[in-house]
């Protein structure tokens, strides 16, 4: 049986405990921040009976118990930090996004892991809905032909944040937390990969969030002349049905494809007007990365996409703060 | 009563027909361009029983009959320079969008309404839809609050087009003639200004349209920190129930308001859950600027926001064709 830890409670720890089966055990949780709250993952691992000791230290934990998986949630800035030391000991890591808030922290981090034998992966845990895997299923069946534009939205509720998010060393701003996601879903969609971006974002308005974006927008160019636009925002009325609205719509030589409120629609060659594409089962993302470990299978999102993703919402957030179009490194 | 004339078939001459009242006359109509096919309006002209001759050449018709507006829809190459030269003899213009193709035509243009005491409109025809006027309301009485980020869509089926669209030169490509439709929204719509542009556009699958781009995106960075994107394309399939799928999401301190499919939806404080807006009865562009000529109301699109728009249009071609990010004059 495969031996876990968490360190940090403030990302989707709730994702591990999901996809935890009879293959792998948590052994032992710790804070991985400076006045890290943990009262919240303590409370859900007490609701699920799973009775793990929390350590003081994290990095005492991990030669107290030597686990084979670490999954690494604490406050974002810390992240790729103590990913990088779990993989330069020995650890296979599931990490929260972004993997690294700064770009000479996720380049340590490429470089751990390329050192390493171990897995890596992020938490890109919305491509396992069954409206994005449905989507993904579709596009690459060619059922709308080849990929020319996309445009992807995240808009969240703001609500009440902890206070880490107001710091832009702490939690690295809108982009790279919420931004992520959709720019995950570009390149795990259409299949190319990004050559620069051009990106704005606003701090106006913020609530009292300190150094928290509440609105950005994004323009990558892509391979294969494709151009994609992202919209990110915490403007997300606290009267909405749901917290987030997650979209992406995406246009090709043979048709059209969106996401949008958990449906997929279709417009093609097909048939007359709007298609309500079937959803496909929902996935664990921890239970295929569980997967990987132990060689049965592939981790819904690749180490690769991890990185890349990351990567190109750092750029976008320099592209944001400079004003001026980043052009990726090959 | 109002003397008119057409110069062009090749536009949406349909806002004037359908805009014709007891105050105009068409007096006359004649190509603007070489070769330019005006069957379609002749065919109409008869179908509405308007009897109004036919010239060979737009500047003797001008001399025969000295109209009181001309309405300017040739191909889009040839709308400045005509305007221009309707403007300097003294004639109202209510010209098709986008209202110059080029920058220096554009700028020639602007100066010649200025040293005019004539009226200038572009028929930006979309914004009297009775949901963009119901949109329009909406934002305007503060419900959403203020705009804090917007994204355009403009699809279109690509169809069977006029030769003309295949020349850069002609028609000025993608962006300027189904974009500023979009792009005008977004000052409209905001009440704000543009300020730079990022921008892509691609040709790749354009069906044999020479020239002509299929796809694109655009990054306005826009007064009172506020950013806005619009995907553009011709990729709506033949398949779809309407030729256009036009839409607009303002994301406001207050709210979110969204045009689709001749809906409006908002998301505010005042409703749980989503308020599908009463519409507003549709207007006529055209009888607007009658109004505007007889001093009797105000044209929906003004003289400076045809400009502004049409500019706009163009500088995010120009940052589209260059990958360079374009500043506005102020």
């Amino acid at each position: 049986m495969l031996r876990l830890c968490i360190i940090g409670g403030s990302g989707h720890y709730r994702y591990v405990l999901e996809g935890l089966d009879e293959r792998v055990a948590l052994v032992g949780f710790a804070a991985g921040s400076d006045g890290e709250d943990l009262s919240k993952l303590a409370t859900m691992l007490q609701e699920r009976g799973i009775a793990a000791p929390r350590f003081d230290d994290w990095s005492d934990m991990l030669d107290a118990v030597q686990p084979d998986i670490v999954a690494v949630n604490c406050h974002f800035g810390d992240h790729a930090r103590i990913s990088t030391e779990c993989l330069q000991r020995g650890h296979n890591v599931f990490s929260e996004k972004p993997v690294a808030t700064r770009l000479d922290e996720l380049a340590t981090l490429i470089d751990a892991h390329e050192a390493s034998s171990q897995h890596f992966a992020a938490m890109f845990g919305i491509r396992c809905k069954p409206w994005f895997l449905a989507a993904h299923a579709a596009v690459q069946a060619g059922r709308i032909g080849e990929v020319r534009l996309m445009h992807a939205q995240k808009s969240y509720k703001l609500g009440k944040r902890p206070a880490f998010f107001a710091s832009r060393e702490r939690s690295g701003g809108l982009i790279p937390w919420v931004g992520s996601h959709a720019i995950d879903w570009l390149q795990w969609l259409s299949g190319e990969s990004f050559i620069s971006v051009s990106a704005s974002h606003s701090r106006a308005h913020n609530g009292g969030n300190g150094d928290l974006e509440v609105s950005a927008q994004c323009l990558f160019q892509m391979s294969n002349d494709i151009a994609a636009t992202v919209s990110i925002d915490y403007l997300r009325p606290g009267t909405a049905p749901t917290h987030d609205d997650d979209r992406i719509r995406i246009a090709g030589t043979r048709g059209v494809l969106e996401v949008r409120e958990g449906n997929v629609w279709l417009l093609n060659d097909e048939a007359q007007g709007l298609q309500n594409l079937p959803l496909l089962p929902e996935r664990s993302i921890f239970a295929s990365f569980v997967d990987q470990v132990l060689g049965t299978g592939l981790c819904v999102v690749s180490s690769d996409d991890a990185f890349s993703a990351t990567y190109a919402s750092l750029m976008a957030r320099e592209a944001a703060d400079s004003g001026v179009t980043q052009e990726f490194d090959a």
